[in-house]
């Protein structure tokens, strides 16, 4: 069951490749190449549904948007919705958050959206979380120099986490909102399940760091 | 009537030199000959009416904890407290916090409380706030290395804001909570505010850090 919805979403992917790489590798150090302009390059790791960066990407035309997702099946939702939106600066691309340093070169992505990522509660699997030092080392490298990590959750442990682990790697914090949406930050794009957990009445946390 | 109210103060804690160090710069650098032993020193900054550094002064007689208020009729309360402990661990001070230098040698402190710090919420109150960087710079100078700040506070605004500001004055957070009474903490001494705020529902923040 698991394996045939695999197959159609990598049928369905392979026949939107205008609107999803599955082979992004090559594009390394290439991707305003790609964009066809000298736009800085934004990331969303786990972009889910892809709500999130497709309406970032119709609010901010002079920024270039990849969304980045692992699995497949979730991917061809976004694609379904990057269909409509009919834009010139969003593209997805399907890898493993991991080999990120085999789709971008080192300084090549000004910013990186962490929006909702999977928490990962039990202690054997904080290596998995995005905010494991393992993965700021990648982040590190792709990003520019004073780029940022933009990162929202609605998990509070996640956020505490997130908050001992980016310190302890050497980041600064240059915004930090524990009650995003009782704050007065005014350009909030909310994800598909940032609306559901916000409509719950649950808190939404929320930093902007970077690497010193 | 103020000044009354502060003449009467300062009566009192004179009459009480055996639980309050008027002029405390006189003990700089021998405070662990003061209490004639090699216990660590652990001070807390804006103890207000004293519950907590008395509780703690009783939790735990291997360390020896110094009080600092700066406004006497407030620490009055805590010498009726005290009196009432016998303890022989604890001593206090009255000193505003800008004049810590004077009242400790670098290093002599080995950690430093912060709670329920005054919010200070105007932007032109900024440096008034206890984890503004003129007050980290001090408590730097006075703290061991890898001495700890620890900070409790029920203040949203005043947390956030003291996260970025400890984070840019490369401190690192060794323990974060969003919601300390619904944490797996157990070792937390409730202040009198805390009592209060908590009572209302309230989430207390607390965080661990040091200097790197």
């Amino acid at each position: 069951m698991r394996l045939r919805k695999i197959a159609n979403a990598e049928n369905i992917l392979k026949n939107n490749s205008q609107y999803v790489k599955l082979v992004p590798q090559e594009f390394k150090g290439k991707w305003k190449a790609f964009f066809n302009n000298s736009n800085p390059i934004h990331i969303e790791v786990g972009m889910g549904k892809g709500q999130f960066i497709i309406n970032m990407a119709k609010n901010y035309p002079e920024i270039n948007y990849i969304g980045i997702e692992v699995v497949q099946s979730v991917m061809v939702r976004s694609v379904e919705k990057l269909k409509e939106a009919k834009l010139q600066n969003v593209i997805l691309v399907c890898i493993d958050a991991n080999f990120l340093n085999d789709v971008f070169e080192n300084g090549e992505v000004e910013r990186i959206y962490l929006n909702f990522s999977d928490p990962w509660p039990k202690k054997r699997h904080e290596k998995r979380r995005l905010t494991h030092h393992t993965f700021l080392s990648i982040f590190k490298e792709i990003l520019l120099v004073d780029g940022e990590i933009h990162f929202k959750t609605d998990n509070q442990k996640l956020f505490e986490y997130s908050i001992i682990s980016m310190s302890h790697f050497n980041m600064e914090f240059n915004y930090i909102s524990l009650d995003l949406h009782k704050s007065n930050f005014e350009k909030n794009i909310m994800t598909e399940y940032e609306e559901r957990f916000h409509s719950q009445g649950q808190r939404i946390y929320r930093m902007e760091a970077n690497f010193k």
